[in-house]
């Protein structure tokens, strides 16, 4: 095959997924079609079918999660990358009036960066600290942090924070796995990477996914 | 194994490379060292072993890269999550007056957005033709785009355009692998996830890592 240089964005997406069809015709035959839209977008990011093999949905989370996005829910990102990744137009087509302002990402401000410092925590788990307050029928994406992820799952196990949806796709080696059974264990709406695999794009493709069944 | 709440992200990291040091002996002796901190970065960024099996350099990439990052270069970015991932506390260790005026983007200026729509182009491959002018010297980081990243080699083979590194890990199905064999053909220093894979989040990494060898 040679380069093909006069494609639109939308031309490419629509030949990528009929490739991914054509590798993966068990897989979309076996999902609901809300989920294999979901599976598809996360196969069509990391451009490796294997990612499919550990995806879970608990608890109806395409439908929590469209219905948390028309109410215009606060979206939590756990790194700077996941927030610059959503695209508010994406979000505007099911929220007319989303603003930048409702996603919330703590990373980088000066209080959390102080505390984590003196206590000898991470950032993470610090910013989801900050945000637990407003996260009751927001939604949570988490591409990279398990302690931020951690941390929100022990406000719902704990103290009854309930978001409308989780995406649990922290990435690693350390408390990655850990963070992730905590997270099983939530009633709350979930998808997740099972396993040490996650990322920042995995986590936004998910959310744009979700959109794909409005 | 249960969450370890109380670790800074220091800690987290050495303990994460013991793990991958621990789980890929042959490939840590097999590669330089200045080798082997990118191949460790990109498997610590993916939670996967398996990335290191694509991963190639040409033309002494790490030295080309600190001896750019060093002056300062301009870093062409393909995305704004690729850049908005870029950390200006690391490139400032190597270049202490480094601003964020030299991370180029134009993906979403309005007329790369204009060009692309009425020329039925990808807006990444406008935005890669918009930089051209001042990459002579600079860094090319495509972690998305596989028509950004053409567009770049075909402007080093026919017009002598001689980036001092480029990171060069579209993802996809369309174009990707033509892409990385284009660049292939390019006499410059170069970085590459070969096949289909690859990401913004690699790419950014790839970059963090040859600091590593300052």
């Amino acid at each position: 095959m040679s380069l093909r240089w006069h494609l639109d964005a939308g031309e490419i997406e629509r030949e990528s997924f009929r490739i991914i069809e054509g590798e993966c015709p068990e897989l979309a035959a076996a999902l609901p079609p809300e989920h294999w839209r979901v599976a598809r977008r996360l196969i069509h990011t990391t451009a490796d079918v294997r990612i499919a093999d550990t995806l879970v949905f608990r608890h109806d989370p395409v439908a929590a999660g469209l219905a948390a996005l028309r109410r215009g829910a606060f979206i939590f990102c756990d790194s700077k990358m996941l927030r610059s990744g959503l695209s508010l137009e994406k979000l505007r087509r099911l929220c007319p009036d989303y603003g930048p302002d409702r996603l919330l990402c703590h990373i980088s401000d000066p209080d959390v960066a102080e505390r984590a410092r003196a206590e000898g925590l991470t950032r993470a788990l610090c910013s989801a600290e900050k945000a637990l307050p407003v996260l009751d029928g927001g939604i949570v994406l988490i591409g990279n942090a398990p302690l931020a992820l951690a941390r929100i799952a022990r406000a719902i196990l704990d103290d009854g924070l309930r978001p409308a949806l989780v995406i649990g796709m922290p990435v690693g080696f350390v408390n990655v796995v850990e963070a992730k059974e905590l997270l099983a264990a939530c009633p709350v709406p979930q998808i997740v990477l099972e396993g040490r695999r996650g990322g920042s794009a995995t986590a936004v493709t998910s959310l744009h996914a979700i959109m794909e069944s409005a």
